[in-house]
């Protein structure tokens, strides 16, 4: 491999896609060898030589698109959804086969992310890993008032994580002696209350609130605009290249030990 | 009168009585003269010539207490729950009948607060002028894990507030598409959306976060110990004097034009 | 005047003429009857019927503009900066004597406004009026890091609108016991500590802190994007008809009575 | 050693001591068997079998009373200040000596702290974890304005991880254009910006931030009161039994893989 990684997208011509490209075009050391789009056919000839492709395609043109990807030699980094346990195993699968027969240290990787944000990435983390210090814990999620679910994924996988981590350290229920109008309270995810805030003028927002007697932590994001994935995206298409087999959130490529 | 008000406590053993007992005697300007308490009688010779006494005992009380400050020529301000339209009536009936045998410019004021602290008085008077420009306003307020209530008074007072403001201006609904999981969406208070955290460590918080295309307006006060409310409470003994008849709440003798 | 507004942009070709055409488009109650940019003359027939002409071009050019339209009739509202103490003085002068030879009430206006941000316009004035019931104040902006100048010229007012309401209230210097490291304190305006953050990703933001014994006081506003500067530059396009004179200031059309 | 731990407290007349008096008073799992003050001799007798010595004395006594607790056989853990390579290297020596001649798996620990407050910890950990994924980092702390030294030590300790976070992963100087009022951009601490607000009613803040293109990242941890650092000294206290040897810092007996 050149020390310039060749990058190929997947659904190029999409909002996310097209930001992508340019991204790629933006740094040293990647380069855009490849713009697919629906009805582009994906093999090593269309790929012409990428090391990595990124998709951001549909959920019905993802997991093909993956094989399709492997079986062309190269690396996959995916921003789309609609991956369940079937196809991801499926792809697990395919990845120990095209890697039983490669030199060691040269495997294929696949990275799936549900987000490639940063701060989401690093608040989702970080929530995690305090959640288990703090007797009180609340995610407030603050988005444009377009957006037509309530609470966000992301709030809900926090609060799932902030549960499951208070679980593991052997924490019982939050002190709540909410008598009256619990319907202030937000929604219960797995025991954590998750508040959902819909402003004009936002984007999409997250606070993890902890508490202890006499001190509170809290940790924010903010994404302002959509470039702000670039440089997740940017990471993973950098680090899948050294880490073979199937990888499932951007948080296990970050450095965080 | 001298330039030094002199001041009697009224309930002077309770925890705010008490602290309202030691803000006074801390003030250059203000003379503590009396302390009273429950089974104490409440006439011009306990009063010991206060200019105005300073009423935070209990629901029960606190009418008797008022009409007897009067009794004696003294100012009262108010600082005990349990107030109704017929209670204040009858003040404002008693305050007529003193003040007309009273000369020009020394009517007796009473001032009746349901809360004394300066920045959520203000939080919630800047919340109202706010509100009619912007499209979207919403309310969360942060409290102790003790309380039983949600959302707090002032939270529905504030929420109340900003959607009078908005209809006031002829403001219609908020933006909000949300189709899914609207138990994350707080109370509805009057169509604006509070929503109430508990987390330990905290005392009392709100926020007002207001938003259009492109901007956000976020008001925000912190109450960390009760001492807060004694500049609330020094500044309305030192204004009741100049204000005869009644007045309802902190905001109308603050200086906001 | 039709119950329909007729507007002019001058500037229509630069960034913020071209965003307040767009937004003159989309309100039900205004019409884009014209569009100028330099070169073009501005007169009667240019304006073409226009109730209101927006300048948004050049220091150079905008003084001229403001007496071109105020010749052919229109009033004009300036968001171009350049204008000092002699050029104001110019236009007061003319609005005097064109508004003598009109009828009473339908005398023309000029609104010359620095910011038309409403949430930057509101928090300055709510934190001039909450400064004189505060011990310490101080203020933090936050901008991109392609930012020039520090602090921003909207902390500056801020900062010196604080100091100006604590003066005329008799409030003295805020406490402060730092021995070492004043470097960390911030630039000192008027005796108001302001804190300049620059960090990517961020475009426009400013918090104003009031401390209490026991209890704070936050204003915040965040300008995400240009287009927060159209509900002010529309309103003011809607009140300026109805404000004969020079005004200054967006705040001294908004209604916070 | 049983299964509840027997505590003894150093300093325990002292503001701190006290706190942790009642702190190890108050959970189930402790004993509290000794309190010490100064002129107390610190030895088998007087430690009363205690299996850990909490010391909050003073930085003229702090370093015998460790080398006392260990002669008596018991783990310490260290509040107080004042420690330096050379007093730490002296107990690394203390603790080889003694750790030899005990079985496997019994050797005596001596945890030494500057902070117990599990939210400054935990912000200033996930700060230098984070430091190497953004563009930009400033810090702002926030205190009441009887501080007399600024920035915080916390938050000097804090940019300064940050630095060295950002070296490590070979990032270069922050985005900064700024070109007049540098003053107004805080104290540089290795490169990396350091604000002190100095706030009337607050008491110990520090907030990070970190930002992207399009994105930002805000850890914040509040300290309402010196309780606030009890769950950390106990913490310390169960930790401290199972680690051996010399730790610095409480994050390195906080689980955050």
């Amino acid at each position: 491999m050149s020390t310039t990684l060749k990058v190929a997208v997947l659904g190029a011509a999409g909002r996310m896609g097209a930001t992508v490209c340019r991204a790629v075009e933006g740094a040293d050391d990647l380069e855009l060898v490849a713009r697919l789009d629906a009805g582009d056919p994906v093999d090593a000839s269309t790929l012409a030589g990428a090391d990595v492709a990124v998709d951001f395609t549909v959920p019905s043109a993802t997991e093909a698109n993956v094989h399709a990807v492997l079986d062309a030699g190269a690396h996959a980094v995916v921003g789309t959804t609609g991956w369940d346990d079937a196809s991801r195993g499926r792809v697990t699968e395919h990845l120990g086969r095209v890697n039983s027969g490669r030199p060691d240290g040269q495997g294929l990787g696949v990275l799936i992310a549900p987000n490639f944000g940063l701060s989401a990435v690093l608040a989702m983390t970080f929530a995690a890993k305090a959640a288990r210090y703090f007797e009180s814990a609340e995610v407030i999620e603050l988005h444009h008032p377009d957006k037509v679910d309530a609470p966000s994924g992301t709030a809900r996988h926090t609060a799932a994580a902030v549960a499951r981590a208070r679980s593991e350290a052997g924490l019982t229920a939050m002190p709540d002696a909410t008598e009256s109008g619990v319907e202030a309270r937000g929604a219960d995810v797995d025991g954590v209350r998750v508040h959902a805030v819909r402003l004009r003028g936002l984007v999409a927002h997250e606070e993890i609130l902890f508490g202890n007697v006499g001190e509170q932590l809290v940790i924010r994001q903010d994404s302002f605009d959509r470039v702000s994935f670039m440089p997740g995206v940017l990471l993973a298409v950098r680090e899948v290249v050294s880490r073979p087999g199937l990888t499932v959130g951007l948080e296990n490529v970050l450095d965080l030990s």
